[in-house]
C-alpha cells in the first residue's frame, strides 16, 4: 500500500510553497500518494487549523502522515515536532495547531525534530515547512520510525478553547468556524445536547446571540428554503444553517458568536 | 493500472469536507488516482457542475469513476445514484446534474444506492457525499460492479434547459458559462452554427444581447490586442471572448445573455 | 518509479481546463503522478509564471516533466516548446515563461513540438494546453525522448527583467512577487548583498521607496509582532516583511516598487 501524506497549510495555492513542500515529498518517499486538506486556512490562524485537521483526520486510512504548517512563530524558538497519535502521525509546528488530536488521543508520543539528517541540508529560516517538516513528514511515510527524527518531549502546547457550557436545559456554546456555505458550526457537541435533554422528552431550539428560537431538525431541507435551523452537523456539533442560503449572511455574525440549545417541555 | 476517481463539488477547499471525502475513498480503494474536476461550482449550482462534468469527462482514461456531489436536497428523499454511461462510471445525486451526461449517452445504465454495505455505517443526514456518495464510488473504482450498489431505476431527473434557437441565417441561444478569463461561453455548438450557414459561403459575425456584430474568428489572438470577437471555444459551442482581455467585463453580462451568430452574404 | 507532471497554469481551479489536460495526462501515462504546482497565475502574467517555477521546480526529484502554460499566444505563431535544463524536462508556449530556468542552466536542448503524433488528433486553436502541451508532458513522462517530439531549435523567446543594480554600499532593486502573506519579494539576490557588504563589517537595512530604513534580521520573529524588517527569504532573494502581518498593505505597494538595500558602517 502506498504511504499518504496529506497537508494542511496557510500558504494558499497562489504560490509555488505547496508545491516547493510537495517536490521534498516526493523526492524523499517516491511513492507517496499526497492528498491536500486545505491550505486556504487563514494567514497564521491555528485556531482554525487545528479545528479543520481535528475534523477529517479520521476519514483518513490509520497510518496517514499528516504535515500542518500554520506557523506564526518560524524559525523562532516554538518547537517543530512530530507526533503519532491513534493511528496516525503528525508533523507540525508545537504551537497549539496538534492540541485537540494531542488530547483526544491516548497514549501519544511527540518527538522534538532535532536530527539535521531528516531535515533538508541548509534550512531556510522562514520556510520550515519545505526544508524541515516537509522532510520529516517524507521520512515517516517512508518508514523511519517516530522516535528516530528526536528527542521525546513530555509536554506540548494546548489549544486554549473555551468550552460549551450546560446548565438546566441549556447548553451554550460559541461559533468556531464558518464554512463555504455559511453554516455556523459551534463547538457543542451532541453529547452536550444530550445532557441539556436530561432523558426527558422535550423539543430543543436553537438560537443565535438574543435570536429568536429556531427549529433543531435533522437535516437543512426540514425547514422551507430559505428558512434556517439547528442541527448536528457532520462532524458532531451543533450547528446553525439556512436551507439552500448562507447562515452567516443571515444573521451577520462570524466567529465568537454565542449559541444556545434550550428545551422547553 | 490504477483506478481514477475524479471529484467535483460545491464545497470549496477552504473546508475539510473534500478531505473527508478522499479519506475515506483512500480507505476503500488504497490504489486509487485521485484528481480533482473542481470544488469552486458556486454553492448549490446544478446547471454550472452538470456544465463542467460534461465538458471535460470524454478527457479522462475510460473507466474512470466520476464522483460529484453538488447536492441542494441532502438527507432529503432525492435518490443517490450511480450511473454507467459510455467508457465512464458516475455517483452523484440524482438531481439533473448527471443529465446531460446520462442523455448524451447510449446504452445508460443507473442504480439506487440502496445497499448499506456499501455506505459509511451511519450515515449523516447533512453529508452523504463522505458517507455514502464517496464510499460508493471508492467501492466502483474498486472492481464492485454497478449492479451491486443497489436497485435499478428507470428513469432520472433531467436537467431543464433552454435549447438554442436556429432560424434562417441566424443561431441565437445564451451565455451558460463565463470562466475565469472572462469568455462568454454559450450553448450554440458548432453543428448549430453550420445548420445557420446552410451551406453556402458567407461571413458570420456574433452579438452579444443587441450589440454590434463581432467579428467571427478561430482564435484569440486573430483580432488585435483588447478586441472582441466570436470564436468556436474548447468544447465546441460558441464563445465571445476579449483578446488579452475580459468579455464577460466588456460587455457587463453574465449567465442567461443572449449571444446571435448572424451569417450576411 | 512512477513518473511525475507538476502543472503551472493561469486557468484557475474554478473551470474543467485543468482537469481536462489532467484526464489527457492520465490517458497517456496512467502510471503517473500529479501535482500542481499553482493554476492561480493572473491570467496571461508570464513573468509571474516564471518567477513561480524556477522557484520551487529544483525541489522536486530529478526527472520530474514541469507543464506550464500561460499562453497569451495560444492558437497564434509563438512556438510550442520541450526543453530539458539540468535535471528536468519542461512543456510550454515559447513567451519567455522558461526563460529564467533555461538561461540558468546548462547544457540546455529545446525542440518546437512539430510532431502531429505527439498531440491530439484535432488540437482546438483556443486550448492548446489540453490538445498539445498535455499530451508531449505526457509523453515525456512516459519516456519518450525529447528529440521525438519535434525539431530542435537554436534560440528560444527570454524574458525581460530588470536586473537590481549594486552600486557603492547600496544595492537597489524591486519588487517582483507579492505572496499570500503579504511578503514583498525583490529581484536582489543574497549575492547583491554581499558584493554591496564589500566583505566590510556593517549593519544593513532596507527600504521601500523612500520610506524609512528596516532592520535587515533573520527571520520575521527576530522584530516584534506588527514590525516591518528585511531579510533573505526562502528562494534566496531580500525580501520586506512584517511580522505576523503584510508588508503590501503596510507599504501600499505592488510588483514594481523600489527596494532598496542599504550597509553603514
Amino acid at each position: 500500500v502506498r504511504p499518504i501524506v496529506a497537508l494542511l497549510t496557510d500558504f494558499g495555492l497562489r504560490d509555488h510553497y505547496v508545491a516547493a513542500m510537495k517536490g521534498v515529498i516526493l523526492r524523499i518517499c517516491p511513492d507517496v500518494s499526497l492528498v491536500d486538506v486545505t491550505h486556504d486556512i487563514p494567514p497564521q490562524d491555528i485556531q482554525a487549523a487545528a479545528l479543520e485537521l481535528a475534523a477529517c483526520h479520521a476519514a483518513f486510512p490509520p497510518g496517514t502522515v499528516f504535515l500542518a504548517v500554520v506557523d506564526p512563530g518560524v524559525g523562532s524558538r516554538r518547537r517543530p515536532i512530530a507526533a503519532a497519535a491513534g493511528d496516525y502521525r503528525f508533523v507540525a509546528p508545537d504551537n497549539g495547531l496538534l492540541g485537540p488530536i494531542l488530547e483526544a488521543a491516548f497514549p501519544v508520543s511527540v518527538v522534538e525534530l532535532t536530527r539535521a539528517e531528516y531535515a533538508a541540508a541548509s534550512v531556510s529560516r522562514t520556510f520550515e515547512g519545505r526544508d524541515r517538516f516537509a522532510p520529516a513528514a517524507a521520512w515517516l511515510a517512508s518508514g523511519v520510525a517516530l522516535e528516530a527524527l528526536g528527542e521525546p518531549v513530555g509536554t506540548w502546547t494546548r489549544l486554549e478553547r473555551r468550552q460549551p457550557v450546560v446548565h438546566g436545559r441549556r447548553a451554550e456554546g460559541e461559533v468556531v468556524r464558518v464554512d463555504r456555505f455559511g453554516n455556523l458550526v459551534t463547538n457543542i457537541a451532541e453529547a452536550d445536547v444530550r445532557r441539556a435533554a436530561s432523558g426527558v422528552a422535550a423539543i430543543p431550539s436553537v438560537s443565535v446571540a438574543d435570536g429568536p428560537p429556531l427549529p433543531f431538525v435533522s437535516t437543512y431541507s426540514d425547514v422551507p428554503g430559505g428558512q434556517a435551523c439547528g442541527l448536528v452537523g457532520s462532524t458532531g456539533h451543533v450547528e446553525v444553517s439556512v436551507n439552500g442560503g448562507s447562515a452567516a449572511e443571515r444573521f451577520g455574525v462570524t466567529r465568537g458568536a454565542r449559541v444556545t440549545v434550550q428545551f422547553s417541555s
